[in-house]
């Protein structure tokens, strides 16, 4: 299976959000053999549509939308499932290049050990500031 | 130095960004010899205010603010600093147990590999699902 990734971002009007999100698609194109593409929810482009619509030539089977959020909340619960047309089993089909290809939708990053080290390590720097 | 750690949650009107600060919170105490408290920015309590009074009668002589934000943005730029009451040097003084305290603003989480890794295995997990 040729398998893409679609990385979610929230968006910001600020370029911060962009510029993660863009960074942590090229680390996680680093880690397998997968296509990846970003798309924001809210005020960046592409959005979730264009996203999608850019695994075009690709030649993708499968594409898993991988939102990058610390946790679920009405992002991920309602805004990213109703964009994307998700069924109940958190799948949905999308056409790309005249064939059917199914979308399945990932967890949020959850409450990990790395990312309390991470947090920890970021209260380090700045008492060390 | 007694060292507070004041984790700063976005908030959500669902119960998952709670649940996640709460238990990165938990994470990130069993890493030093630090107090931590929790706060969120939006729609859950304690508020910033209330989480900076939570550390009254524990001693701490200085308290890091600490974003769980994967990125900077509106909340952490402007709105955090400015609940915080924040100097250019992203440091400010509150009074706690009638002693002056400072706070001190730490950086959000960022684009770490850690992170990337993480989001990888959601990726996988959706995949085997």
């Amino acid at each position: 299976m040729n398998t893409g990734i679609l990385v979610l971002g929230h968006g910001s009007t600020l370029p911060y959000n962009k510029e993660l999100v863009e960074t942590l698609s090229g680390m996680i194109a680093d880690q397998g053999d997968v296509v990846v593409r970003t798309a924001f929810l809210n005020m960046n482009k592409p959005v979730l549509k264009q996203g999608l619509e850019s695994f075009a030539g690709t030649g993708v089977d499968r594409i898993v939308a991988l939102p990058i959020f610390l946790a679920h909340g009405v992002h991920t619960m309602e805004d990213i499932p109703k964009e994307l047309n998700l069924n109940e089993d958190k799948k949905a089909v999308t056409e790309i290049d005249g064939k059917s290809v199914e979308v399945i939708y990932a967890e949020p990053l959850g409450a990990d050990p790395c990312i309390a080290k991470l947090a920890y390590k970021r209260a380090e720097e700045a008492l060390s500031r």
